[in-house]
């Protein structure tokens, strides 16, 4: 059975879009994922469809209601009664590699593409709904979220990604930033490629591109360091 | 003039994709931006227009090879050349709100997406780019990541979003996440909004609201309360 992603949304049309090409378009027909989308506007009720309300309280933009959430929710998961339900919004934790590989492992994964000013917080507890954010940013809505998270769970699905790239090696499965990478040519205006790595000395090479690692997660990602997360 | 995102990559057939749909599909039609992809094969020389090679040092997967894309970054800023270039890769700084809108202040914006291993690492002194990640995971290549951060700066540009949602008391703009929506129906399964949002005391709304903004930073992102950034 393949892993299935179902994903809720307004605009069902944006999907599968880049994830119909290359690494994940190829994995989609060959039938190691499936991908089926929602239409939240189908799970609402009345002559106009209404999926969204003004804030309670007050306060500009719309709110997703709770009770076409929990139709859609519902749906999704009598479809796929395992894969957990996350909701893309930027009032969640932050998705991190290790979370993406719990995903990949499941069965798949339900998600939620938020709009407008967001979710009628109720869906959470209600309907054991997990938030997710992708990182500190806004975006106009769940749907490239939720793209960016089903193409990190696919290319770790069986078969998916060429035995060569296990992605063990890879940034933020040690705690850090994987060390830079060189190529040909060997100098490239004046610029040279660090002599340790064409030495051949494998010891030195592996050392040299640990101390890499270090330093450049020291630069970029000092909080990889102390982060006890 | 409108806002120019140049986006380098192997893979132009997934832009606009879920760009060319909703807020951001409707300011490209209306011209607020404009967007160009750079084939990086056609920056390549020889019979097979090689773009990548084998990491120096040895190692599994390819390096996308710095004279290839060296010349694809100088054609981009010959037709763009006040747009930073960035390069989406999980080796740098993760993306943020300030950054996106400093980006959508600017004239556009240059987005290399890496592939395989990633980017050989001279290009990026060498070219004058930014490296940039979108998050702690791993994606299959930069192109989701691209349409992302221009999604979250189109959102931004002039006219795109109405004047209602400015976008100022979003997730992050006061280094807090945003406070919790609730919307109609009143009560759903038993569960009711908070009796304060329902009160018509703007005073009291506000005070929860911040208090709620706290306490689910706490929660969900602990970070932010202690970050210096």
């Amino acid at each position: 059975m393949s892993w299935r992603a179902q994903v809720v949304t307004l605009y069902p049309e944006m999907f599968p879009g880049p994830l119909g090409h290359s690494l994940a378009g190829r994995a989609l027909e060959e039938g190691r994922w499936a991908l089926q989308t929602l239409q939240l506007r189908d799970f609402a009720e009345g002559r106009h469809r209404n999926v969204d309300d003004t804030p309670s309280g007050g306060g500009p933009g719309m709110v997703l209601r709770v009770d076409v959430l929990a139709k859609a929710v519902d749906a999704a998961r009598a479809a796929s009664p395992l894969a957990p339900v996350l909701a893309l919004t930027p009032r969640g934790p932050r998705l991190t590699q290790k979370r993406v590989r719990e995903l990949a492992a499941g069965p798949g994964v339900t998600l939620l593409c938020g709009r407008f000013e967001g979710f009628d917080e109720r869906i959470f507890a209600g309907r054991g709904v997990e938030p997710v954010a992708l990182g500190d940013f806004i975006l106009s809505g769940g749907e490239v979220a939720a793209i960016a998270l089903l193409d990190a769970c696919v290319r770790l699905l069986n078969g998916v990604m060429g035995a060569a790239s296990s992605g063990d090696e890879e940034s933020f499965e040690s705690g850090l930033l994987e060390y830079p990478h060189y190529t040909r040519p060997a100098v490239w205006e004046g610029h040279g490629i660090p002599e340790v790595l064409t030495s051949g000395d494998h010891g030195k090479i592996e050392a040299w591109r640990k101390r890499k690692a270090i330093e450049d997660t020291r630069l970029w990602r000092p909080d990889l360091l102390t982060d006890e997360s």
